[in-house]
This record gives C-alpha cells, sequence and structure tokens, in this order.
C-alpha cells in the first residue's frame, strides 16, 4: 500500500501537484460506484462507501464520517493514512483542513470525479487530472451488459411523458445531467453497472429540447434503440460527451453544482451556467400512484422474506451459523423469491458489532452467533415494483434490562416520527427531533440522519427528501417534504463495545387532512415486518405507542399472512400479538 | 383627513414625487415606537401597530395584516385610503404592489425611516425626503424626561466591559447602530420614550475604536455623563449624526441592513459597507449569571402578582367586573408592587374575544365578564431585574367537556416543548414541532410563532432567539439557540368565534449534559404561575407530562409561598396540588 501512495507521490511531483484529492464518488458523483471506481480503497485500504482523502508529500488523512469512525482507524492506520473523525471534536471538514493546512498548496484532482461545487469552494489553485489511473493495476473494467426496460406498468409513466414534462419545465433553456438515477428514472431503463443501485453509466444533455444520450451503444437491444429514436433520444458515445459540451455556445444552461463534476463546468466555459437542483430531481422523488402501489407491492414480497428469515433465526440453534450464514440466508431469501437484487449488502451485526453503523459481515472475520445477545438486520431487495429498506433488532435469548430499556425507547423514537400529523411546508429537519428526543433524554445521540429519501427501482438513498437535524442543513435538508416521497424512518442508539440497536420502517408522505387551517400531511408506513417483542420492556412505552405498535402489527399480520404458509401464518401471529 | 392627503400631493408634485411611501417605524426600525412617529395615523386613521402606506396623485393604500383586516376596512375607507389585506389571495405586498403598479414612478419616502434593505429592493427611482412633517399639525413631542442607569447589580457587565467586548470583536472595523435596545443595553441606562418598551432615541457610531453617543445630551444628568466620559463614550447631539457619518471615508462599516435606516447608508457613500447582524445582537440575547439570576427574581415578583390576580378571580362575582376591570387590577398589582412599568398593554380577552390573538380590552367597548367559560391574561411587567411576560388561561366558571380537552392539549404542548433535551446547534425552527404536533393531531394550527426572546429590561421581544416553524424562515431563526438566552414557550387554540386558549411560560436555555456524544441542552421554565387545574382533563396527558406538571407546580409553590400570606399560601397550595 504504502508503494502505491509513493508512486502516486512521485507523480504529483512530475505534474506540480502539493496535494492529491480523492474521493469515493465516480465521474457522475454517485455515491454508491462501480468497482472501477474504487480508488481510495486501492491507495488506503479503506472499504467503506463514503470519505476523502488527502495524500500530500509527506502524509495523507482520509476523511470519514461517524459511521466508519471505528473502521477506518483499522483499515488505514497501518498504511500510514492518518483518519479525520468528522463530528469529533476539532475534526476539520476537507475544506477547512485545505484551508488550515494546505493554504498556498496546488491541489490536484481528478475533475470529473469531483462536483463543480467542491471544487469552486477551494481557494487553491487547482490542477485537474487523473494522475492515479496509470498506476492502478488489475483494474475491474465497467460493466458491458445489456441494458433492461421498466415497462409503464411499473413506472406509471413513459419516457415521452417524463421527458416531454422535463423540457416544459426547463423551457427552452439547456441543462445537463450527470445523476445516473435521474437517467434511468427519466429512460425508463435500467442496467447493473453499480452493486445494488441498477443504473448504467451514460451522460445526458438537453439542448434545444433535443435530448442527448451519451452511453456504450453496444449495451442497448435493437428494441430498446427503436423506442428512443420514437421518443427523440439521441444516441451519442459515452467518450464523446465532454467534446460535445466544448462545441455548445452562448446557451443557458441549467446544472446542478452538486451533482455535476468540474470538468463539465471546465468544458461549458463559453455558456451561462445556472447552478440550481436538477427538475428531475422532484420529479423522480414524488412517486406516482402506479409508483406508490407498486412499492406497496413490493414491501409485501420483502415483508415475507424479512419473516421467514426472522422464523428461522428464531428457530435454529444460533451457536451454529454466523453472520454471514445469517446474512447468506436472508439474501437467498429475497433472490429466490421476487427480488432480482438486493438495494444494499446486507448489515448482519451480532452484538457489539452493531455499535458500527455499516458493518458487513464477512468469511475472512466470521463471527459466530451465540442464543443469547441481539442480531441487528439491515437489508433490502430491488424489485421490478420498488426498492425497499428495513432494518429489525432481534433477540436471540437472553437480554439485558438496560437492552431493553434502549431497545424500547429507539422503537418508540421510530414511531414517534411515523405517526406524526404536520403542517404542510415542514422539512425533514423539523421533524427530525420527534425521532431523538427520548433517545436525546437519555443523554445519547445517533451520529447520522433519521430519514433518507428511497428511490423508485433506483438507489435506496434518494435526496430529497431527507430527515436530518444537522445545523449544517443543505438547502435539500430545508426542503419540505412532499406528499407521494418515500422517507426512511431509521433511529438507533449505539453502544462502542457493547452493542447497536436500530428500527427502521419506510414511510409514504400522505395527506392527512385539508381545512381552514392549512394542509395537514402524515406517513403511512409501507414496510411490513413485526418488531421484536421480546426486546420490548413496557414500561418504557406511553399507551399512544403500545397503541401504535398494536395498530401496526395488525396490519402486518392482514397484509402478510396471506402469501404465508400455516405454520409461518402462526409464527407471524405469535410475532403481532397485542401487548 | 382627505385635506391633509391634498397637502401631502401638493408637496409631492413640488418635489417631483410620483408615490409616497410611510411605515409605521421610526429612525431606528423600531417595533414599538414613540407617539411622535405615528404619522401614519395622521394620514388615514389607521391607529394599528404594523403597516405601510402607499400614497400617489389619485389614490392611497394601506398595507396591513391578518390582525388588523377589519380595523383597517373601518378606519381608513372613510378617508379614501383603499385597504391592501395582506394574507389575503391576490393581496400583494408593497414591494410587489410598486413594482405592478408603479414601476417606472418616483418613490418618495424619509430615509430616515425606511430600513436600508427594503429601499435596496424596490428598483425605482427613490427620493428621500421627508415632506410630511411639516404638514402635520400638534404633533406629539419626543420625551425630555431624564434617562436612568441600570446599576452592574442588574446588568452584571459595566457598561465599558460591554463597549470593551464590542470593540473586541469588530477588531478595528467601524460600527453604526441605530437600534435602540442594543444602544440601552450597551450603556445601562434605559429612558421613556417608547411605551412599555424602556429605551430612549439615540443613535450609536463605533469609529476607530472611539465611542459617539447622538442624544439628546440635556437627559442626561451630571453623573451620568461624567461616567459616560469616564467610560470612553463621545456625546453628541441627536440631530448631528447624518453629518457626523458624512464626514467619515474609507472605513470598513459593519451595519445591519434591516436594522439600520437608508439615510446613513447615503451618509455613508464614502465607505465600505458590510452588511450584517450586529454583534450586539447576541451580546444582548445571551444573559449573564447576573442577568438570569435577577430575571429569576423578578418572575418571582411578577409570579406573586399573578397568583394575587388569579385569587381575586377566582374568588370575585365575574358579572360584576368588565375585562377591562379585570386589567385595571392585574396592572395596578404589579405597579404598585415592584415594577416600574408594564412590558406591554395587558391582553385580557373573554370568551370568543381570546380568538384575537393580540385583543385589547377597552372602556369603549366593555365587556362584561360572568361566572362561566374562560379568561386569557397575557401580561408582563418591566422589573429593574428583568421583563416578564405570561399567559395563563382561567377558569371563570363552568366549561365544556371540548374546551378542557383543548386546553390540556395546548398545557401538554408547552409542557412537551418546555421538557426537552436536544444536542447544541439546534434552532428555534428545529424544535417548534414539539410544541405544534398534538395541536396539529387535532387538525389545528395557530397562525404565529410558537417562541420569541425576551429582552433584559428591554423590549419584550427581542431576536434572536425564535421558536417558529414558518417556511419563511429568516436567517436567525435558523441560528442556534444558545446557553442563556430566554424564550418564550406558547402554544395556543383559537378557534374563531369560540374561544382562545394559550399556556405562556418563558424558559432559559441551560446546558442538560456534556458527554461523548456531545453537548446537550435543555430549557428550565423560569415563569412562576399555576396552571388552572379545573381546566385540565387528564385523560389527554400521558403520565410523562402529569409528572412535569406536579414538578413545576411544586416548584411555583415553593418559590412563592414565602412572599405571601397565609390566606395566599393556602389558595396557592390548592392550586398547585398535585394530580
Amino acid at each position: 500500500m504504502n508503494e502505491r501512495l509513493d508512486k502516486l507521490r512521485q507523480k504529483m511531483k512530475d505534474e506540480g501537484i502539493d496535494v492529491y484529492y480523492f474521493n469515493t464518488t465516480d465521474n457522475h458523483m454517485s455515491e454508491y460506484v462501480a468497482e472501477y471506481f474504487k480508488t481510495i480503497r486501492y491507495f488506503s485500504g479503506f472499504t467503506g462507501s463514503l470519505a476523502s482523502m488527502l495524500v500530500s508529500a509527506n502524509d495523507a488523512h482520509i476523511f470519514v464520517d461517524g459511521r466508519y469512525h471505528i473502521q477506518a482507524d483499522k483499515q488505514c492506520l497501518v498504511n500510514d493514512v492518518n483518519v479525520v473523525k468528522l463530528g469529533s471534536k476539532g475534526a476539520l471538514s476537507v475544506e477547512d483542513f485545505i484551508k488550515t493546512h494546505y493554504a498556498d498548496k496546488t491541489i490536484g484532482l481528478d475533475g470529473k470525479r469531483a462536483s463543480i461545487s467542491f471544487v469552486n469552494g477551494i481557494d487553491n489553485k487547482i490542477i485537474s487530472k487523473d494522475i492515479y489511473s496509470s498506476i492502478i493495476s488489475d483494474r475491474s473494467p465497467l460493466s458491458k451488459s445489456m441494458l433492461f426496460k421498466l415497462e409503464d406498468e411499473y413506472t406509471g409513466k413513459s419516457r415521452k411523458e417524463k421527458l416531454d414534462e422535463l423540457k416544459y419545465i426547463l423551457g427552452g433553456k439547456s441543462h445537463v445531467i450527470n445523476n445516473l438515477e435521474s437517467i434511468a428514472y427519466l429512460l425508463n431503463l435500467r442496467g447493473d453497472d453499480i452493486l445494488y443501485t441498477p443504473v448504467f453509466y451514460a451522460y445526458m444533455v438537453i439542448d434545444n429540447d433535443d435530448v442527448y444520450l451519451f452511453i456504450d451503444k453496444e449495451r442497448l437491444s435493437p428494441e430498446i434503440l427503436d423506442e428512443l429514436y420514437a421518443d427523440g433520444v439521441i444516441i451519442r458515445d459515452y467518450d464523446t460527451y465532454y467534446d460535445f459540451l466544448k462545441k455548445i455556445k452562448n446557451r443557458t444552461i441549467i446544472l446542478d453544482d452538486n451533482k455535476v463534476n468540474y470538468e463539465s463546468k471546465l468544458a461549458l466555459k463559453k455558456n451561462k451556467l445556472i447552478y440550481t437542483s436538477s427538475p428531475v430531481d422532484l420529479m423522480k422523488s414524488v412517486k406516482n400512484e402506479t409508483e406508490i402501489s407498486m412499492s406497496k407491492k413490493a414491501h409485501e414480497y420483502d415483508g415475507v422474506c424479512m419473516v421467514r428469515f426472522i422464523k428461522w433465526l428464531k428457530e435454529i440453534d444460533k451457536k451454529t451459523i454466523s453472520e454471514k450464514d445469517a446474512a447468506d440466508y436472508l439474501d437467498n431469501l429475497r433472490k429466490s423469491y421476487k427480488a432480482f437484487d438486493l438495494s444494499f449488502s446486507s448489515i448482519v451485526a451480532y452484538n457489539q458489532n452493531a455499535a458500527q453503523m455499516h458493518y458487513s459481515p464477512s468469511r475472512e472475520n466470521e463471527v459466530m452467533l451465540d442464543n443469547s445477545g441481539i442480531l441487528l438486520v439491515d437489508s433490502g431487495g430491488q424489485y421490478k415494483e420498488g426498492t425497499t429498506d428495513i432494518t429489525r433488532t432481534i433477540a436471540l435469548g437472553e437480554v439485558s434490562d438496560q437492552l431493553k430499556k434502549h431497545f424500547t425507547i429507539v422503537l418508540k423514537s421510530m414511531l414517534n416520527l411515523q405517526s406524526v400529523t404536520f403542517m404542510k411546508g415542514l422539512s425533514g429537519n423539523q421533524l427530525d427531533i420527534l425521532a431523538r428526543k427520548d433517545i436525546w433524554e437519555q443523554g445519547i445521540d445517533y451520529r447520522c440522519g433519521t430519514g433518507h429519501g428511497v428511490g423508485h427501482v433506483l438507489s435506496v438513498h434518494e435526496n430529497p427528501p431527507n430527515i436530518r437535524y444537522m445545523s449544517t442543513a443543505s438547502k435539500s435538508e430545508a426542503e419540505p417534504l412532499r406528499i407521494g416521497q418515500i422517507v426512511s424512518d431509521e433511529p438507533g442508539i449505539y453502544l462502542e463495545d457493547e452493542y447497536g440497536i436500530r428500527c427502521e420502517n419506510l414511510l409514504l408522505v400522505k395527506e392527512a387532512i385539508s381545512n381552514s387551517w392549512g394542509e395537514f400531511l402524515c406517513f403511512e408506513p409501507i414496510t411490513l415486518c413485526p418488531f421484536d417483542l421480546d426486546l420490548i420492556d413496557v414500561k418504557y412505552l406511553d399507551q399512544k405507542s403500545v397503541d401504535l405498535l398494536n395498530v401496526y402489527h395488525k396490519m402486518v399480520f392482514d397484509k402478510l399472512s396471506p402469501y404465508l404458509n400455516e405454520e409461518e401464518t402462526e409464527f407471524l401471529r405469535q410475532q403481532t400479538r397485542n401487548i
């Protein structure tokens, strides 16, 4: 690993770069990326999904959030990469770190893999150049597989309708899209380029009301090509995107400086750029009636798998299985039933392992279970009907009173948010406190947001909406919640070296009531799976929460039992009994 | 009245002004102003506290918010002044009205009485000239009374310390202050220029580390003059302020474009102006230990008056008194005890009158009480120790079950906010939902903020802090709450033609606990007065709220009973009994 950094430092020297910047994104500012783009892992050893890194001639720093504080220490320190723990006292953000330590240094970065807003936020001299690709050996190739179509019966809106709607909103202005989910959404096409997120690498430009798609043409079937042609989509090769941009002149172009890469900005120099979020963000975030009813169907399928998994887990001798065995069992349940993929790598974490929020079970460090303690299971599936994301924390046997107390408080916190009625216009950062206040009352916090939006047969993390309190609220976090959005509700308690607890339902934003006071919204839980009654200590629940849980459990039973055999039904009846 | 407008129109013609703009503020952008500045009343007949007006050659428009829609119709239409009802469908703001109807007209206004940000928001040609004063006959003079000193034992920080702290923050930059509360705070001086807010008319400029105070010198006693001299405050005549500004050149000057008048900007042309909130806003908002302990003392005095008032009200035959009688009784209790003034005009509103949030009882439209229904009493005092603001809703006899339900929900809502533990960094607009969610659950909202900051022997409305959810959150509303701030907590339910309910405590922001998760804050209620147990239906309270109320009532009894005679003590014991 040190050798890799040495090679990089040599290149930096050759190019006159003092500090080189890496992040975990791709050319499209994606949260999850193809293997091809996992360069931070190559140079630091860090395997988490989100980090930034600064390499100077003498040292290297990786910047990770609360989810990865412990993991980064383990993976990076051995490679002489210092860990900056974002959110800890005194920890500087990458930008502030540059200002403080590298104020007059020349910063190098790959402009295709840094957002416009990130680069605009740095005052240093910037050299935009990929100096690392030539160092990486045995690099995983990008996917070459064929794209597939999501039929209108799943999307509720045809490609033509979506493109027409977008053009109407743009009103003649041009628009540049790097975001892969937006492109997949608009085209009703899906791919397998990124693990778990069914998107494909492509750029899109709308100019003079013409729609240009930059993609590897070989991956489109003749049928899809015909359809695209009929819908007015002009196909260009993926690699010709930047040259195409360079030819655009004197146009007013809408682009999101957080979701379009810096290299695009450089190529669009001769135009008037308006930085604002893409209209597609809101289009895809607000689910139409077909997407909603399909998503509910997906959650029924997913709930069936979860109930089967919990039954298996409750009945088996836990001494005979590992975390990874449990994860494999669950993954197989989903894949052999209705899911075409998982929506992310299942987190199956035993006791203290769950204190790492994004723990991944592995064969290399296999952890056996036991007939005591708790297992945190955070997982989801990709269905043609929709995308799921669910966390349940499950008792494997005896647990301590403190753990029961904490589980009950987490469950109550989740129900607090799920059951709120709120005035239209409120944003997630104004609702977040509902899921936290009972936990804060214990002098505990969880170092992540409470909820994220969920895409429709797309990324399990979609933004907007967002439910988080962090005072560095981005504009999107102050965006009002809208009817038809789907957002997760997942408070937790994580005690290092002890345990991690999380309860997560997905919620649909709905209208509650409209009267002379205005329009009130509420949430409908669409996740269908019992919460483990073995972990509840009722003395920490108020009557309202008890009622909410009973009503929720009754709904779970009613919706899932038609899919289950007699034995499974009996199990579910037990698991969803009134308390 | 028409004659007055005719005279004004003649002046407008002479000056080449097409449209003249009026508002209800003074030279200092104050919310409440001296009689002298009530020019809108002179030209339109409107007596409310907030309005704007546009007079053109042919017509006149007054712009008022929801509180004043009916009142303005009554007072202004007879004077040929049209009423624009802000908040109603299609009603344009003054700015939009100018854009729509007077796009290429020349606008006249008194630049001393319009903020920089207001004038900057208008694209028209502006003539800044007071053309109205010479028309007004029998104008009330400004106060000439002597200022009084607030001793260090009340302020906890000397004038010298405050000015040194301000200069340190400014770091050599200049600073222009128009805001009267800021000047009174910095100088530890108070006056009587504005009803209920103990400030005095003055400007302040800090330039080259010198402090200039522009004021009517005659109002300063020789002793105060000596002290000011010793503390390095240079006295100049109030009227020389603009000429002084014109002599400043090539300086960097900090000023708040919302709180400094446009004429100041014109006078400072030769300087670099930085528009930002004054550092004094935060200095005076964060109360020091002396201010806190003194404020608590003020609330003990105030609580004593409130308990005596409630005892009197509960015992008297309500048929024999009017709202105004009750208000006078309460006002006398305060003034004859420890208060040197009220902090605002007492709101004493019976049943449906309380549905108007800013109702004022009067002799002209005297409303008699009865031995049934409820009385909403929102009032406060100015003490040398601090400023109070309290609302209690009191049963005068039988009340309906629905009213009890609504009162109980309002009380629970107030307790919900009062009892929260929250992470440092949260702003009022993230906490607001705690005071609203139980009310929203009923499909009801209240059309005002939940809480406002309270000054120390200053304005009862101080900003920051603020607790409100409105999506048009100003920057100050997104400001984190800080330890030492005092903020009101006053949810309510207002049903037109039925009743209005409000419960209000003032809360002190305190540290709760600091641990590895971070710094948690909480509130301490400093208002001391029982809530009417006759209005509570316990079935709408959870156990937590019951416990909170009992603990609060015990504190009220413990802190107030030492001040009370035997009979009053017995009454308070009854009123604060455990439920």
